[in-house]
């Protein structure tokens, strides 16, 4: 396994993680989880988690953002792994900063896509999905406090518009158009 | 230097990098961008790229989210770090996926913390710091295709209340409180 020395890369100002071999620097960053609140009508989708950390308590369904997708896909595609749900965003309920563990979470107000009985089941990293009425969500076995922020912000905005911020303009919804140049030849 | 290679660790679903010695798995995630479109009257604060990519083309002062911050912190920071600009964040404008690259760009709308004239100056990453009035941004040598996305999202947001997302609540605001069983002696 390479050894890492902790210092200040040349040109830096803090300290970095260096592979005492090969000079590499492995760069830590934050990571992005994201996740939504799904509802029909004033019931909200929430996961029992299967894994630890706080196995056996509730959350909503969130992950870790993979590369390659954007932070709408990713909502959906964590609906899908942890509840089996289809969902459709709506616009983002809140973003939480959780500086004690160098995390981003961004959590979308979203619903089930299909018309007619909501369908979901536990995913692998799921012991038990269910949809709580809101006045009926076991609080005291939440399993962290951003998914009661989120619940928060759901509960103050459960319908209309979101507002701000924008996403991606209609031209390049997931960002994959290259950059090259963008001020000649493209007015828009 | 460690030779790593492309599997799918057990229990997982997609390839990652694996370490051919140790069997380390270097998890890659989308990385954060953070920074603000900072505004007085209709003019808006830019840096002259010094370093690449796009190094001479104008861009909004914005950079990599560090461990340990805030969203808000780490717009402050990059404002301070490459235009030498003390903000106050208003709120949100902007979420952008660039699915490409793997990057998440979050942009705040702010302001000159302090009273009277501007003060901002180059950092060690910018060639030059103006601000520009909206009409004469030069958006022929723009950097990026976000920074015009920011900067339509600027235009038709330039002032009132963003509204949503929410962030963290006023009792964390940097999401720095320990989770063990939030649910249990914190009714909040």
């Amino acid at each position: 396994m390479p050894e890492f020395v902790r210092r200040i890369p040349e040109g830096d100002d803090r300290e970095r993680m260096i592979c005492a071999d090969c000079g590499h620097i492995a760069y830590e960053n934050p990571k992005i989880v994201v996740g939504a609140v799904v509802a029909v009508d004033d019931a909200i989708l929430m996961c029992r988690r299967a894994i630890e950390p706080r196995r056996g308590y509730w959350t909503l369904p969130a992950g870790y953002m993979e590369m390659h997708e954007t932070l709408e896909e990713g909502a959906a595609r964590e609906a899908w792994e942890e509840a089996r749900a289809r969902i459709t965003i709506d616009g983002v309920l809140g973003m939480f900063s959780v500086a004690r563990i160098g995390q981003v979470q961004i959590i979308y107000r979203a619903r089930f896509t299909d018309a007619g009985p909501p369908s979901f089941a536990p995913g692998p990293e799921s012991l038990d999905v269910r949809l709580f009425p809101f006045h009926e969500i076991p609080w005291d076995d939440v399993a962290f406090p951003t998914v009661r922020w989120a619940l928060d912000a759901w509960r103050a905005q459960s319908n209309g518009s979101l507002g701000a911020p924008v996403g991606n303009p209609a031209s390049d919804p997931r960002g994959v158009r290259r950059y090259t140049n963008p001020g000649r030849g493209d007015p828009s």
